[in-house]
């Protein structure tokens, strides 16, 4: 399978960025150790902290990729639009969250993206990315 | 006159997206048959998934252009910036949604663009960008 | 093609009612000229400030007439009894109104018609109803 | 006993109108099998699409008639006057609603007019008015 | 000075409808003593239940009198047609409220009239017509 | 017909109970005489103060009996679970109050149970039963 | 009679404070003026910014004058102090206010004093005063 | 490790219950399953449609097993109760939803438990379960 | 004097659960001390996790016992079965909390309960109940 | 023990004021009352109908005395100065009110003090200051 | 200049209250300071915890002094009163608050003062007041 | 010391864009004079339309500049990825605005951003940018 990770705003900063809630190890390290686990599948990996640079990645890959993660960071409270992306293209998407957004303040509650993803997964840290493609290889 | 149509998010995806909301028509190809239908006049067309590029393209031209026709997608509804930009610019802008935004999800019902357009032109699928032109031709 | 113009509450004063907002021509004279826009088509007109009598109009012609086009005036925002007449009759309806309602006070910026009907014209003064003629002309 | 039946404004059009919510039938037949299923009892109907003709009404006989059954359709949820007509009779009123209005928009699930009437009868179709008509003969 | 008196709904039933709230007198009755007490000024009266029949009566003299005083009844917490009647004309209107809308349910506190209105007087009874008679004549 | 009538929390003290709202007598003295009333067909009841054991008896009997009358009490205007079981089951559920809830406190107003429900019947004191099995029996 | 002005916050700067809202004459001024017209009336006063000092005035003359002339300026919308003095005293309370408070900011809507006074005059500028002691001299 | 799931009201009925968006699979077939794919632990098993019940199981259960998976049904959106449970116990507890629940009714869009858990997974039918089981491992 | 105790869920876990809001000491051990306290009268004490099963106990003692002491956790904020079972019955209710609930979520700001007790004590530990015992004796 | 007892507004009335609320006594003679019940103790008494001499006070003897018991009236619902002075404080402060105020207007349902006190006890009338020392003495 | 720097309630405990939020200097000793670095201009200073002394002395030299620094402490979130006598003196008012009122309680965050102000200077904790001076001689 | 100021969208057309609300003079014009004030200190200047641009550049420069100064511009009211990103870096932030936006529309009274800043300076036109250095020099 192809699946195409997407991570949305300030998650580059992860392992430099508020470390009690997000960790110390980066994602790319991460992203290293995931590949690993499941060395059948194709793991491909976007960041950026722009929501019109996030839509653009899942309107080029979103017909053709097997599945996207997608962690839209702040994003998910905000955006319509990235959730009319996932709207619109033929990809399945799970949404990811590594904190528990719901512990967090309450404008962090709200998922605009939820209601149109396949599922989410929240509050597992890093692991919440391997638990998602446990979850995407099974749909 | 010189008439600039900007088109936000998703909406590079028509005839892709949801056909049963939006249709089947590219709006390329519906731009030629617009552009037909209004010979003396030049009509441009400027699309981005990015809000920013929006309102830099709304700064560029909107104090040149006769006109701008705006479909802001879902930017409509979370924007305060687009709305600023429509305010900061000499040219008239004219809202325009192909949907029947007050038929769909409550978040939709919500336009911060539109108080500081000139007027909005809801629902009528592709035909409302006409109907922006003619209404643009008599302001 | 069979056209009725339906105008609500306090639309028969046009001409004499704070004309900084509605402007100094009164709607039959408006009408004329409309009229004469479209010779091939018939338009006819009924106004009332009576939200009773504007449902008795709309179910004595909805079953008939080719579209209606409908600027509900203050009913817009209070009445659930006129958009389900909207929903009950078999002609196409299309809602007008001559200000920006959204740039008005709050609770102008609701429209219980509005999601009835099959689109919106709003905030181009008289012109909103040639407009409207214009849309139901491609519906 | 002597009873009235007042309907609320689009009830004239049952038969013809949304048939998927309605139904087929027309109240005038429905009314002739129900004043047969009570033939003790004078059954009286009066329907408006106006808010002040129901008012009116409820004025004429709501000091004469043993009770009233009121079915006000869109005016339940935004008429206070006819609320406080109900309260200024002395004809006990019963409420009654042919579709489950709990189970449709969120704003038909305000009732002005509950507060004020003996009871409420909803979601039973046509059958709703016999039920009324029961409860009434128990009041 | 010409005075035009205009009741809302359930006012004409003054004297039968809950007399704990409104007392046992009719309106009728108290209009005469009002005449009396201003002998030099003409106070014209008009009653009606229905929303449209009090703005047409608006429209018919409100370019004419000196001035209005409007009891809307609950057409005041629900009715924004009539509250821009009162922008529409030239004569000043005092809104009245016979009972202290304060004092009774939540949906009363709102009233749209007021804020288009010279000014309201609340809660004297039937002296709250006289004391806008007094208002009125020291605009 | 197999009718069961289901009773929840605080119902069981019928008689007992704020005889002002609820009256002297008690269900069971009532179920004598309802079920008289209608010889031909089987009345069983069930009382429970809880939750669970409500859901518990819907789940048992509501794949076999013709219908359900369904008084949840507070129940009401707290319980999705009840709500969600009215969904899963698969006999009819009609919906029953003894006192005008929506003439009480405003946490009265709200019935997750209503929507679920083929209608409800409210107000009517122990009479409501009677009603309810009527409608049961037309259904 | 004797009859108690109180005036609340501000009301001191009467001439001096935002003259379009409030006018140029001070209160002093405008009450030997309504002393002059009431010649039979004594009409004491006091004025001050403290919500505690307003509070005593009530209490100490709030159970011999005959009535009280209350506007509470800014604690009309923030004092339930204010409003429960109102209730504790034997004395009727009129409430006051010059401008129209529902045509101002929103927070100008709410009136905690409003629903424990006899009645309200608002909106008349400095003859609501008038208006005021002509209502009490009814009451 | 010992791993405890608990289910809520109504997924009892699982495989008779809306098999549209639950499905048609018992929970008892599917446990079997599960237990397969992970034969080095023990996963014991709990339902209750009772709000108590459930919580008296995580006492019982919740200082001693290894992790509890919990999917709280229809009490996810109603019980602080069982929330407070989660937080009084040892065991850490991963929240689970077979249907996507921010994109059905807005009252289930709310979660009292998910801020007390570590984490939540939804939407991936029964699926979900084995991703919990995949989380509590990795905790 | 027959005072009867009721605590609500997750009381059973006092001494182990959350022990830096709740502390360390068991209700049992608590329990002792407090009847030694007052030798004079029966202290009677039952717990449950379940509402239903509380609602019961109150039926059950509330019509013999002089007092009830109610400590419903957190049906506290969700229940309105058990407030009407505090209506219900004949014996007075005194509510007690043991932590300030006011200093806790927002969602914990609310009680049913509290409107149909005698009275609330909150916020003294352990202590609450003693000071509830006292008030009890002098109801 | 030193123990200050505060009085808000409107409590110097008691006795005087609304006997059905607050009793027929005043609140010096219960005082005198209430010391002899604490023999041991000082008990001394402010009482002001000024927020700003209220904070006053406490911010006198509030490093001093060993708790303060605080009545604040209707400053309860309104002033956050009263409770940043609580918190401002070293001696500890214990809420009291005499009536229950969760059964009254909804308004007085929200306490901005009780969340900066230790403990709160509301609705035994007068009894409740003396339950309050009852609870400063074993703080 | 002539500057006025009016401190509203608890103010005058800085140094001993809430160290963690305030800091542990007294005002005094930071005037000082601040005196000297602006030794061309005149501060004065004014402290109150009353709303009223507030507003008095804003109208005692409201109309003389250059300029008036205003921390109106807790008052800030609730007097309108003060708010109108910004609006109602000549002389321009800058708005001060040591912490940052957004990132504490949600009822910090309305400031009704701000919309009447100059400016607002917010979380400079003493500074705070040297940068109103700075920003006072620029106006 | 290093300073960076960031401006958002719109702020780039300063001088050219609603002067009464603005002013007439460009950043780039002011931002000379304000290197020239400070001339021991190094400001940096970056402006962007795009809040993905706004949070590169916060990315990239946060944890080497002393300070950073942000005019979020619209972005401060919708932003909650620009706020995360003021949490995640290093360097200081203080939040400006050049107009009082607590003297606007009523969306612009929330600022996501200002929780997170170390404080806030509002409404000083351009010198706002200027005290914010001179906060800067002394945090």
């Amino acid at each position: 399978m192809n699946i195409l990770i997407i991570n949305g705003p300030n998650l580059n900063l992860l392992g430099r960025r508020e470390p009690d809630i997000y960790g110390l190890r980066t994602f790319e390290d991460y992203l290293a150790e995931l590949r690993g686990a499941f060395p059948m599948h194709t793991i491909d990996y976007f960041q950026s902290n722009s929501e019109g640079a996030i839509i653009d990645c899942m309107h080029e890959h979103g017909f053709d990729v097997d599945a996207i993660i997608l962690n839209a960071g702040a994003y998910t409270h905000t955006s319509i639009a990235i959730a009319d992306a996932v709207r619109a293209i033929k990809s399945p998407v799970v949404e990811v969250h590594m904190s528990n957004i719901f512990a967090r303040e309450s404008y962090r509650h709200v998922s605009f993206i939820a209601e149109a993803c396949r599922g989410t997964i929240t509050g597992f840290g890093l692991d919440s990315y391997r638990l998602a493609v446990e979850a995407v290889l099974h749909l």
